[in-house]
C-alpha cells in the first residue's frame, strides 16, 4: 500500500490517522504542492484533479488507485473494519458521515491550496488568509454547533470516528491561518482526546519524512 | 420523512433523485435561498452551515435530522438497500466514492450560492460566471478522465450509483453557467442513460413545487 502525499496537507493527514489507527503498513511518497509537482503530467494521469492524497493498494490481486481522502476512509474501514472509525449502528454512521461531511465538502475545499491559488490569479488584492478564515470559522462554528448534542469523548460518543479524523487536521489548518478556535470548546476538548492517540501522533504533519518544519 | 430543499440546489437534486429511486415516499419545504431564508434563525438552528438540503426522519422512534447530501445517501443505502446505489463489491463502492467527492467536495463547493456570495462581497469586480466555470470545468475532466476506466452504461458498471446522482445535478449546473460539456462524451453518454430513468425525471429541478421556471 503506497500513499502519495504532502506533509502539511489535511486531507493526506486524515488519511495517515486512519492508517496508523488500524495498525497498517504502507509506503510513502511525497508529492511537494508548494514546488507544483502535483501538476506533473505523471503526477496527473494518477489524479486529474492534481491533488494529494493518493492511495494505491492491492486487492485480491488487483491494483486499486484511489483519490478522495474519504473513499479511501470509506474503503479502509470495510476491509479492515477493526479497530472501527465507524460507529456500529446506522444512526450514528450518519451522524459520524455528517460532520465529516462539514469539513470535508464544507470547509476544506474552500480553504485548500488549490483554491487560494486561484484567488490570487483572479484577484491579487483579496486577502486569501482572511478568504480561509471565513471559510474556516464558518465551518468550524457550524461543526462545533451540530456535534454538540452527539459528542461524548469524542465528536460522536466515545470512540474516535471519521469526524475525528478530519476535524484534527482542520484545527490545524485553522490555527496556520491564525483563526482564533479557543471559543470552540467542545472540538478543542475532543482534540485533546485526539491528541492522546498513538495514531493522531505518528500522523502529525512535524513528523513526516517530507516535513519542512524539521 | 422531510427533506428541506431548494429546486435549483444541486445537492438537494441529488437527494430527490435518491428518494425517489428507491421509492421512498417524503415531504418537502422549500427553503428559498435566493431569498435568504437558509439564514433564518429557525433554519439555522437546523442547519448550522445554512445549506439545503436537510432530512428529517424518524428510525426507531427517534427522530434523526441529518445536513450533508452525501450523508443521506449513504443512511439512505443502508437503510432501504434495494435498489441499490453502491456495487456489492468492495472495490466498486471505492471506485463510486472516489467519484462522488470529485463532484462533492472537489467542484459543487467551490461553485455554490454561497461561496459565489462571498466572492461577489470581498471582490465585486471579479466576474463570479468565469469564477464557477473554472472550478466546475476543472472538475467535471477530472471526473471524465477518472471514470473513463470504470464506465459502463453508467459511471461505474451498468447500474446507476450515488456517482451518476451527483453526476447529472453537476452537469445541470455547468450549463446553467454556460460551461460547454460536449467534450465530455462519457458523462453525456452517461447522462443521457440517467436521463431515462423515472427517478432522475419527476426529481428535476424544474418539476418541483417550488420552481422558479415553472
Amino acid at each position: 500500500m503506497t500513499l502519495y502525499g504532502y506533509w502539511r496537507s489535511s486531507s493526506s493527514w486524515r488519511v495517515r490517522i486512519a492508517l496508523a489507527y488500524k495498525g497498517l503498513d504502507y509506503g510513502t511518497v511525497a508529492v511537494h504542492l508548494r514546488k507544483g509537482r502535483q501538476h506533473d503530467a505523471e503526477y496527473t494521469a494518477k489524479n486529474a484533479l492534481a491533488q494529494v492524497p493518493l492511495l494505491e493498494v492491492e486487492d485480491e490481486g488487483r491494483e486499486l488507485r484511489l483519490t478522495q481522502s474519504i473513499a479511501m476512509l470509506e474503503y479502509l474501514e470495510e476491509r479492515y473494519p477493526e479497530p472501527a472509525l465507524l460507529p456500529g449502528d446506522r444512526t450514528g454512521r450518519a451522524q459520524v458521515r455528517q460532520l465529516t461531511e462539514i469539513v470535508n465538502s464544507g470547509t476544506q475545499p474552500l480553504q485548500n491550496f488549490g483554491v487560494l491559488k486561484h484567488l490570487e490569479r483572479v484577484a491579487p488584492d483579496v486577502d486569501r488568509v482572511g478568504w480561509a478564515c471565513h471559510f474556516i470559522e464558518r465551518g468550524l462554528r457550524a461543526l462545533e454547533a451540530t456535534a454538540q448534542p452527539l459528542a461524548g469523548r469524542f465528536l460522536v460518543g466515545d470512540s474516535p470516528s471519521f469526524a475525528d479524523v478530519v476535524l484534527v487536521p482542520q484545527l490545524y489548518n485553522a490555527r496556520r491561518f491564525g483563526v482564533n478556535v479557543s471559543a470552540l470548546e467542545r472540538l478543542c476538548r475532543v482534540e485533546a482526546e485526539c491528541d492522546k492517540l498513538e495514531a493522531f501522533q505518528v500522523s502529525h504533519p512535524s513528523r513526516q519524512p517530507d516535513s519542512e518544519e524539521k
